[in-house]
């Protein structure tokens, strides 16, 4: 016998095992739940199944999206100018910079610690928009972290045989820092990437 | 337009009204859910609407429970002592130590800050109690804060009235504490509290 009734004590269990909600925060949510109206928890149920049932990725970025193109894609204003991201979540905050071209979005990033090889990404989808599309430019925007590096490496040397222009998102001094602050990785590559004025 | 699709903007709105879950916790949980199996997220959707279906608050101690009666008061080994608590939270912490009487949740303390007065606590639920059942003793367990104090007060004085035994929880070092790190409040209570060898 548990200390809670049943069903929340398995509601618990089921909370537990979302990223960073522990023991206590699913006590608190379900504490939570109790104290909502009716409509709300139904509301909030039905919400998480529509989720998982309506949310697909673009057929031709893989971006999320209801329908089979996302609306980035849809969008005929954009540029031809391909960002690539590791995750939907980078696309987001690139798109928070008003950035106007398009996305691809890899689904990971080549790993050898997760086993992630670059035939499990979406690099082939890749290549094929470019041989479909009349695609100006590729933004590598992946992360600069190590696998990040050696990713946007491996994009790079392919890009370079079919010959399409492509970039790589500068790194540098974030806005706002203090050089006190700053590890010397980062200051090193603001020092060789500086600009001329 | 947001910038996810419109059921992914829903629910990330929807997880962000839980306790102890911002923007990007929610984000992260949309991320998780998308990746799970559809029975999985069924499941908690459905779980989430079955707890508050399920969960009712028992008759006679205010516990949570799928019954009338909770488990505890329905027990008959229980000992007829009643600790009193503010929170569901606090007696499932009082079970965690092998306690076996039983137990009557205040749902709340006397609060001037949050407008809750003696009234909305379920205090003369507590009395009717001591009228029906053989009760022995009334530990009172509300927190040792300035809020729980004046709770355990209010009783104590009401409890003085009907002439029932009654008891606060003591007040002193937590095991495993050092003094050096211990507040002098509450070494002042241990010095104040301390008992005869």
């Amino acid at each position: 016998m548990g200390l809670y009734p049943e069903i929340i004590e398995k509601l618990i269990e089921k909370l537990k095992k979302l990223p960073g909600i522990g023991p206590k925060s699913a006590e608190r949510i379900v504490y939570y739940l109790i104290h909502c109206s009716e409509d709300e928890v139904v509301s909030l149920g039905e919400t998480l199944v529509f989720l998982k049932r309506q949310v697909k990725l673009c057929k031709k970025c893989f971006n999320f999206t209801e329908k089979d193109l996302c609306n980035i894609c849809l969008d005929e204003k954009r540029k031809n100018i391909i960002c690539v991201v590791e995750e939907v979540k980078d696309l987001i905050s690139i798109e928070k910079t008003n950035f106007k071209g398009r996305y691809h979005v890899l689904w990971g990033r080549i790993s050898m610690l997760d086993n992630t090889s670059p035939e499990q990404l979406k690099i082939l989808q890749l290549i094929e928009r470019i041989k479909d599309e009349k695609i100006e430019e590729i933004i590598i925007a992946t992360n600069p972290t190590i696998e990040g590096e050696n990713t946007a490496a491996y994009i790079s040397e392919i890009l370079k045989k079919i010959g399409i222009k492509h970039s790589r998102l500068a790194i540098g001094l974030p806005v706002g820092s203090e050089l006190e602050y700053i590890d010397s990785q980062t200051l090193k590559k603001a020092i060789e990437g500086r600009k001329e004025l």
